[in-house]
């Protein structure tokens, strides 16, 4: 059967409950944990839903982060430091990625915590995830204010990739179930991905290729 | 092995070659066909990998449209009517959902040439897809043009939601794969998603549970 929500439905819901449903319709995502510094040293690494490709030349990336209406640790690092980290999620360490969610103190390092080790370049000052298949250095470039909800669209350059040799196809594509990277749908259900095919590129009047 | 490149080979690599590379990079992402009407009463339909959640309350989803530099029908009848559909791509019509971004000239409709069904409610301007499980109508709420690459940020609030009632868990999760929408990565490798588990609410020196 098919349920039917309006807007007024959705906003007289039970706050837990709208936010599981609404998260839940942008479908599959990728996990991401990202990594920055605090003026104070602190390794800081969170678990994000929200990492989007923004454009491949120049290459960037975004993220959407929460309203900065209490402390928002990666979003001041970041800010600060000019630089972030953005690392898959391995799918046999999805618990601990999960983990760096909670409320720690700015004094914790969630690396430390969760059981993740800061990998470290020449030259960029937030930490990578050692234990990531594909890992993306970032500087601050720009950054969006969603005027409806008070949510911040950063958006970052790619720096530096690091990714597995194996996963990388001739075309420029990355297999990325072959990383091992995780999927999640809504706030806290994980996936793995299972590929079906490739296409080709689509014209009008020209059946779609499996390649 | 790890290959490392920098911002620089970047930049360097041969245009499709790193559109497909840095595309790849944001992972798992949902696929859409975003439903839209023309001012001749044309209904278009086109693929999209870049929906995002923005936020539950008030309920928004947005979209990362491409630059408008050629003509670009979804974002040009998304603004004209104000509002536009989000609709999951079944795992079973992926190819016909793949064909939507061939370069139909304006006068065509997807919906016909790729075999979707336009579904119309009282009052809304723009066509959900039929043969979606989950399908959103929403209203244009603001846009944000990203200055790096001048793709644009259009955010929309969810007015009306259908969905299957057998994948709506008491929580307000929606299962997915329940649902049978298809996952991508990239521009053209498409996926199916397998649940891994569900997890407990973080919370600092607390084991994570599965629930």
């Amino acid at each position: 059967m098919e349920l039917k929500f309006t807007r007024n439905d959705i906003l007289s819901m039970e706050r837990f409950y709208r936010v599981h449903l609404i998260n839940s319709l942008s479908g599959y995502k990728s996990s991401h944990l990202i990594g920055t510094v605090s003026p104070n040293g602190v390794y800081n690494l969170a678990i994000f839903n929200s990492v989007i490709h923004i454009g491949a030349n120049p290459p960037m990336m975004g993220v959407l982060i929460r309203p900065h209406t209490i402390p928002r640790h990666t979003y001041e690092n970041l800010k600060r430091t000019g630089t972030f980290t953005i690392n898959h999620v391995p799918i046999d360490r999805i618990k601990d990625a999960h983990q760096t969610s909670a409320k720690y103190d700015a004094s914790v390092s969630e690396f430390e915590a969760c059981g993740f080790t800061p990998q470290l370049i020449s030259g960029f000052d937030s930490p990578f995830v050692g234990e990531a298949s594909i890992k993306i250095g970032l500087t601050y470039a720009e950054e969006h204010l969603i005027a409806a909800n008070q949510t911040i669209l950063v958006v970052g350059q790619i720096e530096h990739l690091y990714l597995p040799q194996s996963a990388l196809a001739p075309s420029g594509h990355v297999d990325i179930d072959q990383c091992g990277s995780a999927a999640v749908c809504g706030l806290d259900t994980y996936y793995e991905g299972k590929q079906i095919f490739r296409l080709s590129y689509a014209r009008p009047n020209e059946e779609i290729r499996e390649i």
